[in-house]
């Protein structure tokens, strides 16, 4: 396995845009690739497309990538469409890593690509809902309905609270909020603290959906989602693209005076673990961290999947940026704010980016080489040499289906 | 890159079955080929798992290896969940390929599944339409139904026919062997004989969905589809699931005395064409045919996507298993019957082993397999060393949107 280095990043603005394709997301994306890496679509040798819901949405399945890369004028190479729920495009990267790293192709282009948005907004949340065991969802559904149908006390159904009138993964984060408040002693002004500093990278970030100076109590008095979540702790539906180009190492220069180095490429799926064991993520960021050489505390600039405010504490402690139990500090302290010694999500998060499921992936990747390369503008991390993404996909029994990190340096 | 070799393989039946779900056919189908391989599920370090359709007919997107896979007992490993239209598990095969040539992993698990059966079989004709550009489709749809409302003359609609009651591209198909008639002379008769004998060979297949022995006269007397494709010409709706166990050469016979090398694995997409060039399979064959180091005639046995009798006749002066135009001459001298020189579809083929289409690419490597092995019972082709597997996936432009060609060897 060679070393494989990114080139060139794309990426539209994230936010709602209904009257924006697919087609036009991705040629956006993918142009401000190529053009950043100074490099002809002719010399594309493989493409691998990450996306989520375009059946769902849109009806478009099967083939996206070749529907969207052909309006482009890419064709001819192998093109390969993945799907692993949030985590679509950070698994095509991964993918187009391999090709490069293996030794079989030199120039692989990677593309995430979302159109979540829907008229009826209920599909949008349904589409979400497709990164579950839908047989078990709708099992539960049923055992749910009939449990409502015994009882005389008037209940909220399943259809109409998660998967209807929000994403159902904003129940499962409610869940692990609350956990994670009984273990730590956290409060709901953490997890309005992370929604602050998030809303304020974003302000930073010409491409976030969102941003903006919030107080603590802006966040709290913002509509209840489901306790303790209010609507700024919890990631917006959006559409957006998002692609970089990769290419063998040892040929980077002959592109760019500024390579910036894939150091890991770490994918994992759940499993049924021991009580105690450490989680998917812990477990994955070890790895990582083992096959870059490298410790948490050698990062500048971190990417994590906060499609819910609490979620970002307890990925602190999974990445070991701190100690178990020292989310929460953390938050307080503003080490992980701009200007702190680990800032994290400098690009608003998926909390204020932006969170275009297939798209988000590599839209973290975009913004780990735009720091490392010292082209992130007022969001820039003076210095920044070292950074990791982390994106987690799905739930299959209580863990993420798929849980992916990468490191990149200079 | 590494040699690759196939230890095992395993399927379902393939057929209607309305009653069984994905993941009912998946477990089938892994754990078939985990006994064949002799190998327990806790040694597999990656699965590649094919889709095509999972997502409109049963609502289960995104993460569908990892819902089938843990239901099995198999997780914590990379999942990789791919699509390419009627390629979906060919190129699964070819990511699982990738991983372990590359030195990544040394042993993957390769599973392609399809449930394409639905209640309202409208349902099932409307996912495989999934496979095109549903946008171009669409327009193409609004463009029809103006015409038709300016014309007096009663014409079906787009929506009654291709997409509606039957699958769209029956109608691409037609137009292919309309054309290819023209060129070479074939005629009805010559396309009835291909689905003569792919239902003879199915008829020895006891994993095929149909089979028996048919006159020419019984497939040109069954209903027609289009012009001048008969409902026997065409392959059928169907559901089922294909999965082998691939490890690094160097290893395999650690787990068996006979396993099958994998010498080419090529994938391409569709891509525009000056007058006169190539088309995609040829081109993606010689590419295999020099990775491999062999040329057509080496082949004993092949599996052709064949998801219309006219195809088969095409796909045989692609692979150039005969001159230009004479693939009319080639089926009437027997030359490609379980018996003949170069057995085309022992397994049955598309046409009547079935057609599940995510499952499809592995079914045709698993014939293959087998067929190198010995183990293909009463329709084995005595002494073969050599096979090729060819999997057309979806169409952009008149083109395939995805090509994949496999050359496997004992």
């Amino acid at each position: 396995m060679r070393d494989v280095a990114i080139i060139g990043a794309g990426m539209t603005k994230f936010g709602k845009f209904l009257d924006r394709s697919l087609k036009d997301l991705a040629r956006e994306a993918v142009q401000g690739a190529l053009d950043s890496a100074g490099i002809d679509k002719s010399k594309l040798q493989v493409a691998v497309v990450g996306n989520a819901t375009a059946g769902l949405i849109t009806g478009q399945e099967m083939i996206r990538g070749q529907v969207v890369l052909r309006e482009l004028g890419i064709g001819g190479i192998p093109v390969i469409n993945t799907e692993n729920a949030c985590a679509s495009s950070s698994t095509a990267f991964h993918l187009g890593w391999l090709y490069v790293a293996s030794g079989m192709y030199d120039i692989a282009l990677v593309l995430g690509m979302e159109k979540l948005t829907h008229e009826d907004k209920r599909r949008s949340f349904q589409a979400i809902g497709a990164a579950v065991d839908v047989e078990w969802v709708q099992q539960m559904a049923k055992a749910a309905k009939e449990a409502k149908e015994k009882s005389s006390e008037r209940q909220p159904t399943f259809e109409e609270g998660a998967g209807e009138r929000r994403s159902m993964f904003m129940d499962f984060y409610a869940v692990f909020a609350r956990r994670y408040m009984e273990r730590t002693g956290a409060t709901k002004e953490d997890f309005a603290r992370v929604a602050v500093k998030n809303l304020y990278h974003g302000s930073l970030n010409p491409k976030a959906q969102y941003g903006g100076e919030y107080t603590i109590e802006d966040i709290l008095n913002a509509p209840l989602v489901v306790e303790p979540l209010t609507r700024l702790m919890c990631s917006p539906i959006s559409d957006g693209a998002a692609a970089v180009v990769l290419v063998a190492a040892d040929k980077a220069r002959q592109f760019t005076s500024r390579p910036v180095y894939v150091r890991a490429s770490v994918l994992a799926s759940g499993r049924d673990r021991l009580p105690g064991e450490p989680g998917i993520t812990t477990e994955t960021a070890q790895l990582a961290y083992q096959k870059a050489g490298i410790g948490p505390k050698d990062l500048d600039v971190i990417e994590v999947h906060d499609a819910s405010a609490p979620a970002e504490l307890i990925i602190y402690e999974e990445l070991g940026l701190c100690a178990e139990g020292e989310g929460p500090s953390l938050i307080r302290s503003g080490y992980t704010k701009l200007g702190g010694k680990q800032p994290v999500n400098t690009s608003g998060g998926l909390l204020a980016k932006g969170h275009p499921i297939g798209a988000t992936g590599v839209a973290q990747i975009c913004e780990i080489f735009w720091q490392l390369r010292g082209e992130a503008g007022a969001r820039q991390v003076e210095g920044a040499k070292v950074g990791l993404t982390e994106n987690g996909g799905g739930m299959v029994r209580g863990e993420a289906a798929a849980l992916s990190i990468h490191i990149l340096s200079v």
